[in-house]
């Protein structure tokens, strides 16, 4: 159905709402400026009403059927029902929420969102958000919080995103991976914790997912953060925020790898820690990008500053010897992670297959369904005054083949 | 040392800020009204470092040890250092960072802040927020956003909770329990992920933890959520939206229940659903709650009511017919969970050994700290103004057996 620019709400989807009409299941509400799409039914209708209970309205609400977005489905129709919505003039703010979902499916739908112009809620039952916001994508932990942020969002004309352009940077066709070097290991999780949202499969010596454990600490492998203040690093030696020569070797051995294309750093001052990083590592920095480029290639290193202005270490200095030695400055970890993550996600792109455009014409032609199954959802329609056409079925108590027949004599 | 009234930090604590003294690693900021309590050094360095570059600054920041919080520990040192930071009157905002920690010590941390006086931003790394605000808790999902809304809250002088006071229901000592009948999955998934806040091990057909699926869908067992919606409950027979006699008779059934001590319903409107659901619960529902009072027991019912003025049930009727057979009233999802969540956390508290407080004089003392180790760490020390021993001492090869041993001496 896809392939015809129709769109396919189900098995286990009983909701929508088009133009005004709600189909199966739906609630009556305001027309306003939110567009739905919910891979959940009473997702879906919770948004609805708490949306018009807040004062506000919706224009399309698309249920996409709690198995869309699974990984054998690959969420065809919630993209199908994203690209309606982005496409819709009247919508301004558009909320996806959907069932627990895998962080693969996830991430792959928040590279969807991020292609998109307008401003997303997301809210994916049980999922720890990546942030609050990157870049058009906000995260809300539920329904309700879901519904008023999405309003607030429809009332903000200038949205101000996180998301740094790339400026196109010259990687050469080898480069594809981050290597992440760090002295702090909240700084090094919560950097794990935001690249979700960008990409599966980073290595680590601390993972969020035991199957993503680095076989050996001492060299990475594809994408991969480590934190150096582990015990592993650390025998026999003082932590790498006094002591960085094991660092300053690691990040040697990182830059010289052709698969290379972003290294972050922290750099974090104060008592107790290194008296002048910078000295140190502004001159490994510049002696790496330098050979990189004579390689032909562009080695972006990235460096997360942790310090106020009255450490001792006397921050701006430090800041402007590493940014002269041709470093990027951050100075916290989910907006280093965000500028790292744009930029490695830009050089793994996937190419999923492209999908006809469904066209949900909203300029005046009335609605028509065809409702197989329950005659009170019919009933409702023509109470709506939508065109409908009715097939009476029931559920056979042997299972869902028949509703699969029937799906796919649809299809054809 | 618990017991002496002394804060033990650490192993693997290298970082504190204490009446703008800075012990082993940490940062110099300017003094403000915020609290930080770390089971994570460089969390607590990130935080103090934000927090001062955003204009504002810190009171105390107490590092725990990334192993505080693991559930041998049981947070000793993390539960001392947020009643050192309650009572300290210059600290308006708390903010409690850790490292991943299992969702009972999420959960039993949380029932901690609960009985605070003082707003808790908490940023626990890579754990799904229950919701954006529990009482007087406050979810993040960086170490940025943590500060943020930390330097937020102490600018609002009267915090608005959403804790609503129980006023002391009679329940009888056998009761205990939540029993939630949902005809909403992704209400009944919410509500699931919602009462984390408030109790470990609420079973379900849909279970966050597949530890606690139910064995018998048709009998509930301690706190039990039930989406009947699931095909279990709806082979041969139509949605629970439209024919609800099924759950009415599971309401019977968990009524009569001794141990039960809270129904919770949900009622979703709209076209599609049952034309007059108040109309066959309220008798019901009083029936139930009037045998329940003749036997010596208060039974809480609360209804989830969704939908709009619009829907063709009526809302406003709906929700006066409930609310004249007793129930309570919730229109979203987490806001109900939140209320019957407080209700099962008072019924089921477990006493935890109270701790001996900690005194940490502010007023005027200078700090005397031990120093073990690091000669660095004592010259930061003394250069800050602080009195300061330094022993001298280097890590074994052979592991932490030593330092066991000193820190041995020390409690005695």
């Amino acid at each position: 159905a896809a392939d015809k620019g129709l769109l396919v709400m189900g098995p286990d989807c009983g909701t929508a709402v088009i133009d005004g009409v709600g189909l199966g299941f739906a609630n009556q509400s305001q027309s306003g400026s939110v567009g739905i799409v919910a891979a959940s039914g009473t997702g879906l209708q919770a948004l609805t009403v708490t949306i018009d209970n807040l004062g506000s309205g919706i224009t399309n609400a698309i249920g996409t059927g709690g198995r869309d977005l699974n990984q054998q489905v690959g969420g065809i129709t919630s993209r199908q029902a994203l690209d309606v919505l982005n496409r819709d003039t009247n919508t301004k703010v558009i909320i996806l929420t959907s069932k627990p979902i895998s962080s693969r499916s996830a991430m792959e739908l928040i590279q969807v969102l991020h292609a998109l112009e307008k401003p997303v809620v997301v809210n994916f039952l049980g999922y720890a958000p990546p942030a609050y916001q990157i870049g058009n994508v906000f995260f809300a932990s539920t329904l309700r919080e879901a519904a008023k942020l999405a309003i607030e969002l429809c009332d903000k004309l200038d949205l101000s995103t996180n998301m740094k352009s790339d400026s196109q940077k010259n990687f050469a066709s080898s480069q594809r991976y981050i290597r992440g070097l760090f002295s702090g290991g909240t700084l090094a999780y919560e950097t794990l914790l935001v690249l979700r949202a960008f990409t599966t499969g980073v290595y680590s010596n601390i993972p969020i997912d035991e199957s993503y454990k680095l076989d050996d600490h001492a060299s990475s492998h594809k994408h991969t953060i480590i934190d150096m203040g582990e015990d592993e690093f650390t025998i026999g030696r003082l932590h790498p925020m006094i002591d960085s020569d094991l660092r300053l070797r690691r990040f040697q051995q990182e830059a010289a790898d052709p698969e290379t294309a972003v290294i972050l750093l922290d750099v974090v001052l104060g008592y107790g820690s290194h008296s002048n990083p910078a000295a140190e590592l502004a001159p490994i920095i510049s002696e790496a990008k330098s050979l990189a480029r004579r390689s032909g290639r562009h080695l972006e290193v990235v460096v997360l500053v942790v310090g106020t202005v009255s450490d001792p270490q006397d921050v701006v200095a430090q800041t402007s010897i590493l940014r002269k030695a041709g470093a990027h400055i951050e100075t916290n970890a989910d907006e280093a992670a965000i500028y790292v993550g744009n930029i490695i996600s830009g050089l793994n792109t996937t190419s999923k297959a492209s999908l006809r455009p469904v066209v949900l014409d909203s300029s005046g032609q009335s609605l028509a369904a065809i409702n197989v199954g329950l005659e009170s959802f019919y009933e409702s329609l023509i109470r709506q005054g939508a065109e409908a056409i009715h097939v009476d079925w029931q559920p056979p108590a042997q299972g869902k083949d028949n509703l699969m027949d029937l799906l796919a004599k649809m299809k054809s």
